[in-house]
């Protein structure tokens, strides 16, 4: 087995990670209680404020993205609380579970994978759940390919009811913009590889003030993933227990890219490339999985033709063109294809995924319009 | 600043990463969803039998070592459990505090730091504690600088009281040899970031048996720390959530080196150089913390001659000789320094740590008689 070898990651995460990013982790080993750690610690915080556009310091957890989510449910969420949540996937379906191991009780709105639940129908469930505890939601749903387009009114919503808000935007943030002070999210959760393109294992979290005040003076009901400790330690320039060190100088370099870039233009780029992406299925003549309002910027999910069978089709990709691309989750597991285009994603990039599909179908005796294809890259939206 | 300096690291924990470990990290990233994902776990997974000495496989998760122990907690531990735990330190007092926020009731076998509670104690309470569910020991409490030296006789004990058995290893397995089947531990916890020389960030737990088949038949209580889903995914080579790849690729290598080295010869190796260090204090004349009996093999905690301040002290290491080793915690801060002796040490850092400490001390008006210091060298026991 070429073991490891370097393919162009177009799946939900792991993304591609720079050169720059990987070769930072191999810096020096430090003593995480140190002057030097706390230098970076202050550094990456510093740096996750750009990100997260918060005056607050985010937290940061030697975790995946759901141990991130997991930590803001267990802080929040105490035995009895009622919680409002949509559904649209499995993403949500794991939230809401999470939230109910917590002793939550949730109210789910559900609407179908490829579509999202009305904002009517959140605020609707939010109105009739007298004493509601929090709102949740996962803005971008990678199992259908949608992202919800009422993120910042439903704060309002989920305000008004004196509800917290928190939002898991692991698959988006960096991808889309989630002003979360302006906006009032009060927990905002989001993964180091995704669209920040550094390798996986920290989970970053804004915590708003509101949020920071009822964390500290409620009792912890985890250790770990105690948000309170991790504020106190934060203000003394340490995390409680040891961190993914190296982890740590790679999002330091990822985050120095994202700031060097701005995170306007790389939400731009994204929408860009997502674009592409669309106009790419229409000409390959595929139907896109998600409802074309509510479609993601960084998932593009489309149906198989008829004949294509999805291993044969993801292992071709992987084997004669070194491209990777996600299979359909669920209900869909071999009817659709999931591209990820988060992070390090460029027109090389999307270029580079149109052609080995396209080589791909072909082969597999699916004909493709080549000119049809070739437009729709020599002019992308 | 410069940073991040390389030092030699002679503190609990991150351990010096030798280069071969550390440059492992940036291999491609890969999806953690593909056969060579599948192939890495399985490589870590099967390597990982060899340090437990099990025949089942270890897990492996993206977290401190704390967040391994408490995984183990909140797997065997249900509301209204009584736990035996004997405690002598900081690790042990922790350990106690996360079993009681999962609901369990403590039975707690104190003793002062620097010693451990007899064999007998904790005997008697397991006798005292009808329908105890589990026992839970902190191997070697780095606070203090013991180890607990009835590890495989209290297995027995647990054993014959119907109870399940999990072991803290987190500082010490790979420096001492438990073997885990042989001697009936249920769950034993390491972190890839102590005797492993890996960086920080992913814990390893060995389970047995008798655990996984109670914890795949009880309801879990969390997601992410959910040990029967983690070993539902290893089943089919993957993990539940997306892991730190770049750190599995750093301890793949690290558990490589273990295994040319051999894990007999690797505590050998730390039995070797905790003794020589003991010496060095005798050498200094200064006292060991911990009872001669119960000390350490992995971490030397001394006490402080009249009139040496620790910050100065560590600083002047730090910056004089770029060796850095760990402070006294709770009530001994300022009064104890801790010398970490794990994974990737050798007589050539023994040496250094002695002349950089010999130099320090002279240069802060405390004689040191350097011949005694350079006999003990000489000859190591």
């Amino acid at each position: 087995m070429d073991y490891p070898r370097k393919r162009l990651l177009m799946i939900p995460g792991p993304t591609n990670v720079p050169d720059r990013v990987n070769n930072a982790m191999i810096k020096a080993m430090v003593n995480h209680r140190s002057e030097t750690f706390t230098h970076v610690l202050k550094g990456v915080t510093e740096k996750s404020k750009a990100l997260f556009q918060t005056d607050s310091d985010p937290l940061i957890l030697t975790a995946s993205g759901t141990g991130g989510v997991e930590a803001a449910v267990w802080n929040i969420v105490r035995p009895g609380d009622k919680v409002v949540i949509p559904i649209c996937g499995e993403f949500g379906t794991r939230l809401a579970e999470v939230i109910e191991l917590a002793g939550g009780e949730t109210v789910r709105v559900n609407s179908e994978v490829g579509t999202v639940p009305s904002l009517e129908a959140v605020e609707d469930a939010v109105r009739k759940t007298p004493g509601v505890k929090a709102v949740f939601v996962v803005h971008n749903e990678t199992s259908g390919g949608t992202t919800l387009p009422y993120v910042e009114r439903l704060a309002k919503v989920a305000a008004d009811a004196g509800a917290f808000y928190v939002v898991d935007a692991i698959s988006s943030l960096g991808g889309y913009s989630l002003p979360v002070d302006r906006w009032g999210i009060d927990i905002c959760i989001t993964g180091s590889q995704k669209c920040l393109a550094a390798p996986p294992g920290l989970a970053l979290l804004s915590v708003s003030k509101k949020a920071a005040d009822y964390i500290k003076k409620t009792p912890p009901r985890v250790r770990y993933f105690d948000l309170g400790r991790q504020m106190d330690f934060l203000a003394h320039g340490e995390t409680p227990f040891t961190p993914a060190v190296s982890l740590y100088y790679a999002l330091d370099e990822a985050l120095s890219w994202l700031i060097e870039e701005g995170l306007d233009k790389r939400v731009e780029r994204h929408g860009w490339h997502a674009r592409t992406l669309y106009s790419l299925l229409g000409a390959f003549g595929l139907k896109g999985l998600a409802d074309e309002k509510v479609r993601s910027n960084t998932i593009i999910a489309g149906l198989y033709p008829a004949g294509i069978d999805d291993k044969v089709f993801r292992k071709t990709l992987s084997e004669e063109h070194d491209l990777v691309i996600g299979a359909g989750v669920g209900n869909l597991k071999g009817k659709a294809f999931r591209i990820g285009s988060m992070g390090d994603v460029s027109s090389a990039h999307v270029n580079r995924t149109a052609s080995a599909m396209a080589m791909t179908f072909q082969k597999m005796g699916y004909p493709v319009d080549l000119g049809k294809v070739a437009s729709v890259l020599a002019a992308p939206s």
